[in-house]
């Protein structure tokens, strides 16, 4: 029974100073989210399995936690997959429930399951825990935070333009420096139609996004390897060679996907969301991309990525706009678009740029030192008195040395420090001691729920 | 894939309006932990299957949700286990990781686990969702919250004056009336001890525990029945009559329990906590009742539960002192104290006694019509002054028929209506409707940001 107890790999415990940091993200965003008019939803840890599975590809579906059936699972289960011992097919006999693995497919089953209650459009936001059971590596955990907003029911580009200045209010207030990285799945489209290889658009984003890293040589000679001719490629030049600035690239894709009718399409929607954001002002950079790529599975429109500029991370937030997500749920044609904060790494972020605001650790106000019963009933008042002025206080609980309660206040940085000795008590007055500056006096008991602590 | 998708049995979603009753109750639990001095801390959803195992009570053990090991899981698991399908040998072989019951076996945990960073006594706060594989039932859920309050390192009986202080705060703030049942498991062995029945506890209060339904000679009655003989009947008795105030009963405990060393010194514990609450002042009711016999297996000292007054419901907060949780992880000799908050039952006595105060469905203040991309284009340039200030705005996406976006309006409570038409739009100004009053005004674009939206 007694081994040192620890935690399943890819978890973490967070501790005080851990929680006043990530409490201080989640604050942020929850009243951004509230500002711009999302509201609140909340689903349950564990989903059905047939709402969770066949969602995220083969990969995701792996990546499943599974939740084991309670009382005598095996009682029903065919003993040739016992005797084979086949754990993929035994699972979905012993196992009908599994844990989240985004908010996503969960908020689109919510809107299928609820669909009478709900009025249209719905703004949502979600920040709920989920689960991978990926490999755990560096900045990659197996329980994570999502923070999510979403509009269902309208496919309006307002709704676009609205989420990247969430995007950006959200890493102003943060203040972390980013750029948002924007694309399109219609202008893949069109430029996979073009080149005549509609089946390969991951192969030529991927290629695309290499091009800074290895150059356009590099790039050319990987395509070839992966079998795109030399006539494809040659069209595929003035996509690996989108240079200037936003209008510049805009204006260039009009022209080279003039004859892609949905690639055109596709340039006129990011023209008219870079447009309307640019001409609302933002602090972020804003850079049309033709090499995102994100969830190609399931966005049909806008494609959006954030990096931030002074930490080398991946992605810390993203989204896009998917057109039948709730269709697999049997409730076809409602446009959605929606945003993801990655809470975990803006985390990582804000601890490397160090970026947090003073005073963040919060703690009691004002800590009564505990110098016997007599003394400490006395004190016990006081901290009443302050909490129901709204102060945080509390009493020291024994009456232990000095030194040890002292050592106690300054582990949890306490601003002031209250003693009542004996002579305090008889004088009916506090010693206060401000433990920034030093500064030490003695006040009434009376006066004590009337000072300012600041 | 068309099925009408559900969510397992237990489980619950919570929509926008669900929510904002729910955050209500978090955050004044939240607020109140603050205040009081209780620093927050969140553990993983899943813990090690070995640290959940054996403190919960066989029963308990059996409710655990245990998750499947990820990958090949069969592949080691002994095919005698699998030819005689005995799952219950099995899942110790499948499973490694368990879906935390309490927070409290967690937090023991994280004690152990974090010794080093962590300043004795340690006041920690948490408020997560835990899950027990029980029946579902009125009131009863799979996932459901808890929010804890403990102080670990001090067996000062200051700590129970603060937690009964807690409670007192909490329910005066959510409004509702409660009676907080105070007992001491030293009482209960010191009765167990007199009586000569020290095995018998659970018994004894149980049927105590029946007086005021059945009657004493019932309970006489029921005890005979279980083997209880006459002698430790009548021993029994001033027990089982236990009357008047605290002061009366406290008095009388002391009387008879006088041959009891352990006994006595459960009635100076409770006399002390009592005299000291009491003399704080509450408005809460605080009523010592040897019945109460909740936790026996863990709890050493003060047992604590709250009744609400005006709902037929079970506990709704409850909680103790066990002077060794964190002993079973090595690390014995560690006094702790505290207390659980119910908060999916609170919610159930608020939701029955319709204590929400007013004005808690959250909303946006400001919802700006849509005329029209031109009209729009404007709005949305005020929606960000408004954000800007604090004011929670947004723009109706979609330039549909007036008669929707009102309905919209209306289905959110938006207190502010605000329109830009093409009139307006020359007047550079807003058309403004007080949806509450229904007064309608005009204000110019420059003005709008310093309105006030009450």
């Amino acid at each position: 029974m007694a081994n040192k107890p620890s935690i399943p790999k890819g978890t973490r415990d967070f501790g005080p100073s851990e929680m006043a940091r990530r409490n201080y993200i989640f604050d942020t965003i929850r009243a951004a989210f509230r500002l711009f008019g999302y509201t609140p939803i909340e689903t349950p840890a564990m989903e059905n399995l047939s709402t969770l599975m066949g969602k995220y590809g083969d990969e995701g579906d792996k990546l499943l936690f599974r939740i084991l059936n309670s009382g005598d699972y095996l009682k029903d289960a065919p003993d040739s997959l016992l005797e084979t011992k086949d754990s993929l097919a035994l699972s979905s006999k012993i196992s009908e429930k599994g844990l989240r693995y985004d908010l996503t497919v969960p908020f689109a089953r919510f809107v299928v399951q609820n669909r009478n209650d709900i009025h249209l459009p719905f703004k949502r936001c979600q920040i709920q825990p989920v689960w991978r059971a990926d490999r755990p590596q560096k900045g990659r955990y197996r329980e994570f935070y999502q923070c999510d907003a979403d509009v269902v029911g309208s496919d309006s580009l307002w709704n676009e333009v609205e989420l990247l200045q969430l995007i950006d209010y959200v890493f102003k207030c943060l203040k972390i420096r980013v750029n948002i990285k924007l694309n399109n799945r219609k202008i893949l489209t069109g430029i996979a139609e073009l080149i005549g290889e509609s089946d390969r658009i991951i192969d030529i984003t991927v290629a695309i996004d290499k091009i800074e890293k290895i150059g356009v040589d590099k790039v050319k000679e990987e395509l070839l390897g992966k079998g795109i001719g030399e006539e494809a490629l040659e069209k595929l030049m003035p996509f690996l060679e989108l240079k200037g600035d936003n209008k510049e690239k805009i204006a260039r894709l009009k022209e080279v996907l003039k004859t892609s009718e949905i690639g055109l399409k596709g340039v006129e929607e990011i023209e008219w969301v870079v447009g309307h954001f640019d001409s609302l002002g933002h602090e972020c950079g804003l850079e049309v991309d033709v090499s995102l790529a994100r969830g190609l599975n399931y966005y049909t429109g806008t494609i959006i990525e954030v990096k931030a500029l002074d930490v080398e991370i991946g992605s810390i937030t993203g989204g896009g706009r998917y057109d039948n997500l709730t269709g697999v749920f049997g409730m076809p044609g409602l446009s959605g678009v929606g945003i993801s904060f990655g809470a975990d790494r803006i985390y990582d972020v804000l601890n490397q740029l160090e970026l947090y605001p003073e005073a963040i650790e919060e703690s009691v106000k004002v800590l009564f030192l505990n110098f016997g019963e007599k003394e400490a009933a006395e004190a016990i008042k006081l901290v009443k008195e302050l909490r129901l002025k709204g102060i945080s206080a509390e009493l020291y609980p024994d009456s232990a040395k000095l030194k040890k309660q002292m050592a106690y206040a300054d582990s949890l940085h306490v601003p002031y420090v209250a003693m009542i000795g004996e002579s305090e008590l008889e004088n009916r007055e506090v010693n206060l001691k401000n433990m920034l500056t030093g500064n030490q006096y003695k006040i009434a008991f009376s006066q004590m729920s009337n000072q300012k602590f600041s």
